[in-house]
């Protein structure tokens, strides 16, 4: 086994403004932090990548197209399947006052609730008690599997990692809190800002030194470095490949680092009309995400 | 909103003897348990179905075909999502002398942990401590869920379902036990029986009103009835619905009946060699796994 190579180095999926359809791309600018420009509403021009982002024999052509809009840089038909660690900064293990897990703490979302590099994050309408559902914000490093794993050893395991990508994985506390299962409060619909650049492994060849911010209102709230994960990129892929199969194109969210809303004094949590943003550094760049708050619905449930 | 309507009445996937393709079908005798009969080697003649178990307007034609290899009702392409709830039985709370969940306990596992009725359920290679995975058994009433249900309210939440099938899902305790999440423990690959009939919403009118059993190597070690849900399916469809697109197609585990093996006194787990059975009644039908034991591997992870 070698490392996956591809000829791009950076991979953006967009709506081209020249043909209206949905192309992947490497930017032209290799330095361009495309969430940040897109945001701003500058120009991002890229050259159009011939095949899938999952093929590595995916070519990088000499067509510049237009960006009209970015996308998160794998489709929901291709990620699949969602994995996500829990607990796994050494920092974030402290402010919050918990053990270091003894082994990698998995969670599954559901494909549905990404949303791209600039959607807006929908607070849903949640009428069932606990009504105040306490949004918060969680930037993480993203790893993307680009060749089957399964049973694979720790000093092979980046053999099996196509690149990374940054991501949001906006939690709802009050639910997360109320039961030992996390699947409803990580899980709602476009809640999980995802992109905006997939990283080659050629150009993040050590995912332990990585840096990641996040940023509410224009204030740094959490301003970490994977440097600070308790299980590792390399530990977290063979663990996680211990009888089950890691597929092409699923992602591992692989956890947050100090700083979110819930454990700070007094908490933060997210509101309607809020400006999100998560950044990555290493060319993954920025997440922009608008906050929206549904208005909420009539007692949903009545026996409960 | 009213109830989806099939043609069909309970709804099976299969090779066919007669085409050797996959094909999905209405059995003949409507009085059959069809895993039985598949694992006892009875012929089992089905009406072939044309067009897609999600699609209502699939018709049930008058050709024959013979199986001769029983699937899961749907495909993993079908499925895409698979919801669990986790302690969802009053009587499984009560032997696990757990408090009753304030809502439903969510979590999800990928479609790789599916295995078909007659499938090998396959004990993983888990070197990595702790060695010891203790499997358990778990039947569970599966929802098949039928139109995209969002924010649904609790009395219309059926009108969202297809239909209903079996599942058995295998637990890996010392892991679920280790760590606050169960996405390791619960989605090892080949570890989740599916089948063998879906049972259509015109057969199965009042879901809390199934029985279920599990057997292994020829003793019942559950014998219980879904009355003893804590959360209906009605509600547990509005509740999960609530902020989240249930799509087309995913299914949703509805937790297991007492009489798990952690909780015996003593405890019993799963071994290679082990004949497993869960039968829901309802023209469900029996879902019959061998379970597998893989040989460990080496030491996979060095320094965890």
């Amino acid at each position: 086994m070698s490392p996956i190579k591809t000829q791009w180095s950076r991979l953006i999926r967009f709506v081209a403004a020249e043909t209206s359809r949905v192309h992947i791309g490497e930017p032209v600018n290799a330095g361009l932090d495309v969430g940040l420009a897109a945001l701003e509403g500058k120009p991002i021009k890229a050259y159009e990548i011939i095949g899938s982002a999952l093929d590595p024999a995916a070519s990088v052509s000499k067509n510049v197209l237009t960006v009209s809009k970015l996308l998160a840089p794998l489709s929901n038909e291709e990620i699949k399947v969602v994995r996500c660690l829990g607990l796994n900064y050494s920092d974030h293990a402290a402010e919050a006052k918990m053990a270091k897990p003894a082994f990698p703490i998995l969670f599954y979302k559901p494909v549905t609730a990404l949303v791209g590099p600039l959607g807006q994050v929908i607070i849903p309408r949640v009428s069932q008690p606990p009504k105040d559902i306490l949004p918060d914000y969680e930037a993480e490093l993203v790893i993307v599997i680009g060749k089957a794993a399964k049973d694979v050893p720790e000093d092979k395991a980046l053999d099996y990692v196509l690149g990374y990508t940054g991501a949001n994985d906006v939690s709802f506390r009050k639910h997360q809190l109320a039961v030992s299962q996390w699947g409803f409060s990580k899980s709602f619909d476009n809640t999980n800002p995802l992109g905006p650049c997939l990283v080659s492994n050629k150009i993040i060849t050590d995912p332990q030194n990585v840096l990641l911010k996040c940023t509410v209102n224009g204030q740094v709230l959490q301003d970490g470095t994977t440097a600070e994960q308790i299980f590792s990129v390399r530990q977290t892929v063979a663990f996680l490949s211990q009888g089950t199969t890691l597929e092409p194109g699923s992602i591992i969210l692989t956890g947050t680092p100090k700083g979110v809303g819930f454990v700070r004094k007094p908490p933060t949590f997210l509101k309607g009309g809020d400006k999100m943003s998560v950044w990555l550094g290493n060319g993954i760049g920025t997440l922009a995400n608008d906050v929206i708050e549904e208005k909420p619905a009539g007692n949903l449930l009545s026996k409960l």
